[in-house]
């Protein structure tokens, strides 16, 4: 986690992460084969910082949003943390390049051509 | 598909594979979020040519083994065709750097380090 904010509250508002060295690359491949949380990422990698869940626009119910969230999360590729009442995200980018040079750049590359490529069809 | 041999058999023994350009980028990181079907494509990528199935030997039924190497093929991470009544298998290299340049190498990279960091536990 690059965040250094406190966590507002504690107990049932704790958002687990795995430290860096958890990080499983099946995971991350699983997490990111989901159309609408490859768009997540896609999003945070192209801001500079972080984004608010409320930020997303996505066609499915909150509780859908929460979960490809939490799936994100747990499996290391976005932090989250509480400011407030907003719940926050960012991708632990650092961490994802340290374990895995490359990769998620070549995701991210792959998605852009995929997404050009449709839009040309 | 860089195979050219023929197919020995029609009907019940085709094997369908995706066009290059019908290749998703979702399913290809899917087919490789599999523990088992990311061993199969990190062996095919180790070899120079081409494995039948019974080269492979895994911990698990024949049936998940066809239905592991069907998500693979029908991802368009691989090709298979028959050689008498040996199914054999190779690696949609060229197809998918064409589509998702470096993707591939940087997976395969990936799970050479968290092998390697496996092995040091």
């Amino acid at each position: 986690m690059t965040a250094t904010a406190p966590v507002s509250a504690a107990g049932s508002r704790d958002l687990p992460h795995p430290a860096r060295e958890e990080i499983r690359l099946e995971d991350v491949l699983h997490a990111l084969s989901e159309p609408m949380r490859l768009g997540i990422v896609r999003e945070l990698a192209a801001g500079a910082g972080e984004l608010s869940c409320s930020d997303f626009e996505l066609p499915v119910t909150k509780s859908t949003t929460t979960h490809h969230f939490r799936v994100l999360r747990e499996a290391g590729l976005i932090w989250q943390l509480y400011r407030g009442t907003a719940k926050m995200n960012g991708l632990r980018g650092d961490d994802l390049e340290e374990l895995f040079p490359g990769l998620l750049d070549s995701v991210l590359t792959a998605a852009d051509r995929q997404a050009a490529r449709r839009g040309q069809e």
